[in-house]
């Protein structure tokens, strides 16, 4: 019984419709649905038009730390989680980007950075919360993807994390970016804690950083260079008391004597610069952090100084980069050896010499901080770096009449995953 | 080579069932596959029969303090993150509901909210965990929505967030809401903290609470009213120093002497009201907080009372809700001005004359506290609130000599991102 | 005016090739697509080839504790939140796993687990962080699984999470498992804390597990059996009073003089063994820690032992397991009345009577404790239990004058949720 040409022709027209129909809900349903993605950067989801994205991100970091020959351990041999940050990030209606960052690492929970950012143009946001002040090179890197576990010393002049409000962007496509903020004041090398604000007084920091050549392949490529610097009125002695220096062992090598106190503004200026190509990498810095401090009737002007060399090589083949590596090019999962890769560190803080024996004593507290560093980092597929790396630092003064203080050897261990 | 219409009429037989198939396959896909959603009310993923659901939300408040005339500062100036409080709620099966939201504002992370909710019926759930106490209106709203940064002088004689048990529902087509709860009993105007619980006692509270026009369009649709109360044994002097009554600058202007002990029951009563119209939002409540107290063999029964009337008022045309305001009409990045709120409060709290100099020091501790306050609230676009509000608090008593603690003037600003 | 058989044929082919695509594009599109899962355990994510996933799973305990008979109250009657503890766990590449499960339970959060894990084969894996150590059986037994509020007497003796390296894996089938760690040393029943590492010394725990009959249905298919222990140094008064040795209702019944240190190694050997078949489940497990304590120019060699027997019968034809029940078989939601399980335990733990008096002191500290409990716990739907138990302990010594200590009589109540 077969239908006759025109009942066909009716039949394939219905269904040229409803293909078409189906077609049209298909290109609707991929329109209208989020896009959710799963990858080695984590957990994402973004709705149809893209105005509107979720992202969660992680870093753990388990280290080990083991001094070796020290006679008076300040510090015991051991196992630690020195970070452990999930990051949920939220972008809500293009204009506006919300990021929280808590830390479990240490026995109480605290939050690294939380901050919303307006972000009107490409070339200008404001931001408010509680993030890092753009001084210091390396502390504005990643703690993903700092060449060894611990920044260096003239990360401990700098300012850390800080309550505020801070004006930014990116100009001449991209290869000039610029930040300033106004801060409760963050203590040296620390991050400001909210409860109490020391002092009524704020804190300026701002930053200029330079990548000309960025868009243009080539020798120059992954030359960044720039300066950071920060000003602010600081007053008493709780301020000045939470300026402690420390070792890459987390030991504090210098502080003020507790009846010291802030007696004016603190002026920290640091030129800086990165050069990326291909497996290696070099990070250079410099700052010098002037404070005015004061004693009953006595008071000074101190500059403290610091600076360091970091260079990274990538034995296998990877890109070297102030972002970090995040995926080796032959996994061990792959039957590859994973990503290797060698690290080095020289760098010196040098306290000013008139904080002596006034300001800080000099039995307890060491002038001058010398140290060098080095080691291998061991990516064995996306995610995962193994490092191993040995820090020696020595001083001038610091213990009992005029000896220097016992050289720190540290033997350094670390297990990061981040996504 | 043409086919006869037989055979076209069987390739259009199957083509005819591979759409079918097709369609039903998609229809299937549709039927299982979970939503997602992501827009201004955060991220949300529900299974396909609806029955579970995950919600992330969040907010931030990035606070300003700027204290004028201070000339004995209490609190200093400056930057704070008043609430970092990221949510996630699930439904697990549509009978039970968690929800938990940690707040990560002060340096140590604690929680706000952590409940769960057993909701066998509109009309009826329980809830255990840790949650807002149902006495004070002002309280009970969402953080993000209300008007100024700080709560009034009520919630400062109220209870805050408490351990217990509650059972509560909404009757008469969702008209008439009440809730009952066994606490541990938290202090006037803060948490109950879990370590240590100050005494055996506990505590009920109670309110019930009326929008009886709530579905009715009309003049008196947005009036709400009710009355909280709660009831408790409170024993010690662990209870009665966590009573501490605070500016709208969060200091304490009020506290026993550490000498004062509880000495029986707290009744806290607190009608209250809130009435929206349009642009136009009113919020009214008035709170009596009797306290039993005691010191050697001294013994008194206090009456400390407090109120308040909020109002505000949105200049572009949307309006005005108790659960607060999300998307302005004309964001800015669709070329508008936003949304503006203007918002006005004045409250005063009474400290029972008996309880001078007995139970407070009458140099330390204020009789009475009187405070206004106005400003503006910007909602530049959907998700986002700048805050510029003025504060001025006013005190009987609370100086050396008989004289009055100084007045606090404060300018709030506040960066609140909340979806 | 019907078309030709030949246009008809060409309108067809092309319809056929249309549909191909069609179905082309929906197989492409599914096998790229991430899996999206929520239900009662969960959230989930998985990318379309399964090497990426992510899970969020959560846990809250909302407790009472009611004392009988405590004529002096060690810690007051009152609702607290025990656990609340949201879980993130992402598997990377599917070589890499990383958990992070913040409690948020105490005023102060903390963060319970948080780990990654290099899974090279199911037979082998790496894992570095903070978790528990591999000693005690119960302790190891999710916290949402366990039979009472609190787990028993042996658990006080055991380590409990630390920071370390631990590798494992099953073999044979999957019918026994092997861990061994080395960590920086938990204190008796507590977790290490990070700061201060209490010494430099550190310890190695390892546990061995056979399940012989896990995949041959029948009797002894249930049943898990195999000793834990640890061995480690320990020195000094901090890691000393570390210990402190609690009666199910948290309160401390034992510890050591402030004067006593460590004096060399603690050896912890745990036997232990669970058997579930249908309703019925039975845990035992004992432990010996052996300590070396010193006060002065005194040295012991104490053995601390303690063991128990726990044991649930679901009365409702649900199966008794070690990981929990997650869900009834008839929730009340369906009309049904919920699962039911009875639930009983009893234990001892005996303190070395060369402790007495003086590494301790027995007029503050018991020689020993025996506690049985009983009770009952709801599952009235899934994800949710409401658990009524009763406990008791008593003591010999721990008061004055030669003296017993006051019985602990203690009726616990949780509301969990589980997912």
């Amino acid at each position: 019984a077969a239908d006759t040409p025109d009942s066909l022709e009716e039949r394939l027209r219905i269904l040229e419709r409803k293909l078409e129909l189906a077609e049209e809900q298909a290109a609707n349903n991929a329109r209208e649905a989020p896009a959710i993605k799963i990858n080695e950067k984590g957990v994402g989801i973004q709705s149809a038009q893209g105005d509107y994205e979720f992202k969660f991100r992680g870093l753990l970091q388990a280290d080990g730390r083991w001094f070796i020959d020290d006679r008076a351990p300040r510090t015991h041999d051991g196992f630690l989680l020195r970070r452990v940050e999930p990051t949920f990030e939220l972008t809500l209606g293009k204009a506006l980007f919300f990021r929280i960052q808590p830390n479990f690492a240490p026995d109480n929970a605290t939050v690294s950075d939380v901050y919303g950012e307006l972000r009107l143009s490409p070339v200008f946001y404001v931001r408010a919360g509680k993030f890092k002040a753009p001084v210091v090179l390396e502390n504005l890197q990643a703690s993903a993807a700092t060449v060894f576990n611990e920044r260096g010393l003239p990360n401990e002049l700098g300012p850390n994390r800080d309550y505020g409000v801070q004006f930014g962007g990116a100009v001449l496509s991209n290869t000039l970016s610029y930040a300033i903020g106004v801060f409760n004041g963050a203590p040296d090398g620390r991050d400001a804690t909210q409860q109490p604000e020391t002092d009524n007084r704020k804190e300026v920091a701002a930053r200029l950083f330079a990548e000309p050549f960025k868009n243009s392949p080539g020798f120059f490529q992954g030359l960044g260079f720039g300066v950071g610097a920060s000003h602010g009125e600081k007053q008493g002695s709780a301020a000045a008391n939470a300026v402690k220096y420390r070792t890459p062992g987390q030991n504090t090598f210098f502080s003020y004597l507790t009846t010291v106190g802030y007696d004016g503004d603190e002026t920290r200026v640091s030129p800086q610069a990165y050069y990326d190509r291909n497996g290696l990498g070099l990070l250079t810095e410099y700052i010098v952090a002037k404070q005015k401090v004061a004693v009953g009737s006595n008071h000074e002007k101190l500059d403290n100084t610091a600076w360091q060399v970091v260079g990274n090589y990538l034995l296998t083949s990877e890109d070297a980069s102030y972002a970090g590596l995040t995926k080796p090019k032959r996994p061990i999962t792959q039957g590859g050896a994973g990503a290797w890769e060698l690290v080095a560190r020289y760098g010196e803080l040098d306290v000013d010499n008139d904080a002596f024996p006034l300001y800080a004593d000099p039995t307890q507290s060491a002038s001058k901080a010398r140290t060098w560093a080095t080691g291998v980092n061991w990516y064995p597929l996306g995610n995962l770096k193994i490092a191993l790396t040995y820090s020696q630092t020595g001083f001038d003064g610091g213990a009992a009449s005029g000896a220097d203080r016992e050289d720190e050897k540290l033997l350094f261990s670390r297990f990061q995953i981040a996504f």
